[in-house]
């Protein structure tokens, strides 16, 4: 499988469409906001290269409402700050499966609306909006060209599914993967971060930013925090109760894995440094609810609403299922994915009514410096 | 009707969609492929600031498989010339519903082309694409940012219908549209023009080159030349066979009018002269064949094949419902198109069986050099 010409969000504005159904990614971008607003005021406030005509890019901007939101963040704070940029230009980067035709439709409106926001007093800089198609693990941007990069909610999505895995009945790390499957998972990791950063120093000028947003896990331990991994072992099961129904081949879930990985603070910090082109401002971690419209676990067992756990578990179901979706018809195949997510979405209820709090993602957001 | 949110090329790959009936423009493209060639062999030779970072943008790039054909092209004269580019930018342009989601779908295998063919010396530049959606009535890009741009087959649509025409029983110039429709267009198709060209102005380095291709007519008299406006006569006819039919209103069709301009030659001088940025390097016209796969109608009348110029007419008629159906479609309505065209391809057909040669397009080539 090439995840670079497979792996997109679920297009359009359905039901089962990412832009109805990445309130856990808009939820991270809002906890991430100071972090980037530091990092952007920290940059117009310093003397790199050629910030008059500013670069930043997006990467992995998927398509929806949060896409345009960073580029409003960023207008705000040049802004505010009445700095010396007086041109913008925003690199949008994706797959190239991304919908890019649904943002671009949202482009006038999102113009106007900054004519009437900001372009009144004729200081505001000029916006150059464009869609860089491609996967972030290698080059995209000419060299020196950009001065702050943004990822949110991406870097955890690997260039590929690690090379040999042995992986029976699961599509992810789990507590009854053989070690080797952990190795691998990490060490495909550390190889892409380590060429994302390579291919980024190349782009970013000295003393420009980068601040990253991804899942992460808070132990060395790949199954030590539920909330970290345990949606793809539901997600397995799921594709398991398939094949007890035989609509899929047992052969077919053993051969599927997912090129995601949750890495933990010692791999980020061993890559950091081994690569060696990024100087590290802050590294935060943030635990984020698998159901941001989530109900309240932690009541009496009596006063539960089975019907409320039941939507939850169905919200929780579709944030997963916009992201995995493409990968997963590509193996399995178009019609059998309403059987698939439906009893997923069975699963995930089930789960959450035996537990006593939801459980959360981990959440990483690292603000870097490019060294001179 | 706001022309740069409605108007696109027919999407996707059907029967009726851009891709399968631009044969006319790919005509164009090779038409004007030894201009261009020529016009960047030149700039290669010359000496402008940071050719090393070549941007090149296509202007109306539209999709389907005209749209990369030019970047081959320019990397075959990089290559063939052994230039100092190291970086090549290419910026593809169209308004915000073209579909740039199928281009971005053609660019793996567009790049693995490439790689077999240039890289396996590695002395040839990187390449690095992006789509740049919005008017080119307008800025575009940053500042001094390109080198070359092209535009083939687009400039010769205008940002607005003309303001308060008189038209009536007619959506273009005709032979019997009052004086002062001729006057209207001729006014908006300046005053775009000379927008076009000095936003061009902006972002052209000094010694920057465009090649631009679009539809004009031979004469002054924009009548005189049945090639360069009656498509639109035809077109008009079927629209008022409708009205007929009461399945249109007349004041519709009265209202209707294309925003689309086929200039002379004085025109395009006198707006060159005035906007002052750009000096002529060559201007050029070509006859093209309102169908180019077509019959030869220099010949007996007894000899014609009916089926041969009802298919004609019916690729004519598609030729031209690809790149105005979006805008009939937005004034009249979707249910109607179908017969409208229905419509039109019979008129075409019937029209080309009374001529005795097959009408041509009129296709102005300039290249032009950023001045100092």
């Amino acid at each position: 499988m090439e995840v670079k010409q497979i792996l997109h969000m679920n297009k359009g504005n359905g039901e089962t469409s990412y832009a109805k159904n990445s309130t856990v990614q808009r939820k991270t971008l809002s906890i991430a906001t100071p972090i980037i607003e530091e990092a952007v005021l920290q940059l117009l406030g310093s003397n790199v290269m050629g910030i008059e005509s500013m670069g930043i890019a997006d990467l992995g901007c998927s398509s929806g409402p949060n896409t345009l939101l960073l580029i409003s963040q960023i207008m705000d704070a040049i802004h505010a700050k009445r700095s010396k940029v007086t041109e913008l230009r925003v690199s949008l980067n994706d797959l190239f499966r991304n919908d890019f035709n649904s943002i671009f439709l949202s482009l006038p409106s999102f113009y106007n609306k900054l004519k009437q926001d900001y372009y009144n007093n004729g200081r505001d800089p000029n916006l150059f909006i464009s869609a860089v198609p491609g996967s972030f693990y290698g080059p995209l941007f000419p060299r020196k060209s950009m001065h702050f990069v943004h990822s949110s909610f991406s870097v955890h999505w690997l260039s590929q599914v690690p090379d040999g895995l042995n992986n029976k009945g699961k599509i992810y790390v789990s507590k009854t993967s053989p070690q080797c499957v952990l190795d691998a998972y990490s060490m495909q990791f550390q190889k892409d971060f380590s060429v994302f950063l390579r291919s980024r120093a190349q782009e970013i000028v000295a003393g420009g930013r980068m601040v990253l947003s991804f899942m992460g896990r808070p132990s060395s331990d790949p199954t030590a925090d539920e909330g970290t991994f345990y949606q793809f072992e539901l997600l397995g099961q799921a594709l398991m109760a398939m094949v007890s129904k035989g609509l899929i081949e047992e052969e077919k879930v053993n051969s599927f894995n997912i090129p995601y990985y949750a890495s933990c603070v010692e791999e980020l910090e061993l890559v950091l440094e081994k690569e060696g082109s990024f100087s590290k401002d802050r590294l935060e971690a943030f635990g984020v609810d698998w159901d941001t419209d989530g109900i309240d676990l932690d009541l009496n067992m009596l006063e539960r609403d089975d019907q409320l756990i039941t939507s939850s578990g169905q919200r929780m179901a579709n944030s997963i299922r916009v992201v995995t979706e493409s990968m997963l018809e590509f193996h399995f195949g178009k019609w059998v994915m309403a059987d698939v997510f439906h009893k997923y979405a069975e699963l995930v209820s089930k789960y959450l009514s035996n537990r006593t709090t939801i459980p959360k993602f981990r959440v990483f957001v690292i603000s870097l410096v490019k060294k001179n």
